[in-house]
């Protein structure tokens, strides 16, 4: 497989870094986020399409980014997105996602991948976690359905990781019992994404 | 079983025709919708609290409604969820069911049910589907979230029929090669779900 040129959405966070370090010993990592040399906020489709565009020609795009909300469903009452506790996973985890998927398959070399990030909540419950679980889905979802739309051999999967080792210290009293997985090997799930061959896929890491 | 009270929003639509005329050979059925004694509008929450306001003490809250768009992928570009033709399903059959299932939470009598729609592209893709299958899983995590978060005995659960035969018509092109099933069949999902003991469960009507 020849080096590849790959956008790294949340190149900064736990996740991120774990990626560009697995991914970076073969390719070529462009890091994007809030503070990246690529500005990129997920919640602003326009930044989105501007940060594509400043990446250059691209192999893959990769998101190891997106924000949801965590609240007990007790304290949860009916609104609006724009004012729900909903809303703020909807936005940005899901929709972010989303357009940079629309956004990657308009200029992604043909062949191109793109990998978003869901998480563990999309099968496993907790309190608190109704929002994750409702987004995680969601991503899935439209992952599995762009899969089979997608242009010129462009593939989309999803990394679904457990709650990492190293968030274990903020996250811990969330995830009681839940055995947590070193960065590293969540990132596995991309390189499976990046330099495989399947489409639709989601990479579960637990 | 003695005699349930059951809100039904939907119920002049072909599926909520078919659950009225199922449940309500046990039940009393309250009928919710644009055009029913009951008014509701799914995209507005304070409307879902005055309609179940409206209906006096209930054993069961169950939604026969919600839109999605369909559009192909290749016409969806980067948006907000304002502009985006995802943020109609996200408005109306996401939220507008999840906030149903809010506001029937504070108003159910103890051990009283919820039972939202999904639908069959869930699982199964088609072209133009991305909406609909983004939404139908982000309803269903939402239900297996909300399970194990929802006080004083209330159960929810998700029916998720295939196409109806009754929507042929309309909706063949986009699901040729899928067996149809009557909206009967379709209501006997409703019926587990209200006069069984089951929560967290997605009841595929196929």
């Amino acid at each position: 497989m020849s080096k590849l040129r790959i956008l790294l959405v949340g190149a900064s966070g736990t996740l991120g870094r774990a990626v560009a370090a697995e991914l970076g010993q073969r390719h070529e990592i462009i890091p994007a986020g809030r503070s990246a040399d690529i500005k990129i906020d997920l919640t602003d489709p326009a930044s989105i399409v501007a940060a594509l565009k400043a990446a250059g020609p691209l192999d893959a795009v990769v998101s190891a980014a997106g924000s949801v909300a965590f609240k007990p469903l007790s304290d949860i009452g009916p609104a609006t997105i724009d004012t729900s506790v909903y809303g703020i996973g909807l936005r940005d985890k899901l929709m972010g996602q989303v357009n940079l998927a629309l956004a990657a398959r308009d200029v992604l070399k043909d062949g191109g991948s793109i990998t978003l990030t869901t998480g563990v909540l999309t099968t496993d419950l907790i309190v608190a976690g109704s929002s994750a679980t409702m987004v995680n889905c969601a991503v899935e979802g439209f992952v599995r359905a762009a899969a089979i739309e997608l242009p010129r051999g462009i593939r989309i999967n999803a990394v679904s990781p457990t709650v990492l080792t190293e968030s274990m210290e903020g996250y811990g009293p969330f995830f009681r019992g839940f055995k947590p997985v070193p960065a590293a090997e969540a990132a596995m799930g991309f390189s499976r994404s990046v330099e495989g061959a399947e489409t639709g896929r989601v990479y579960t890491i637990v």
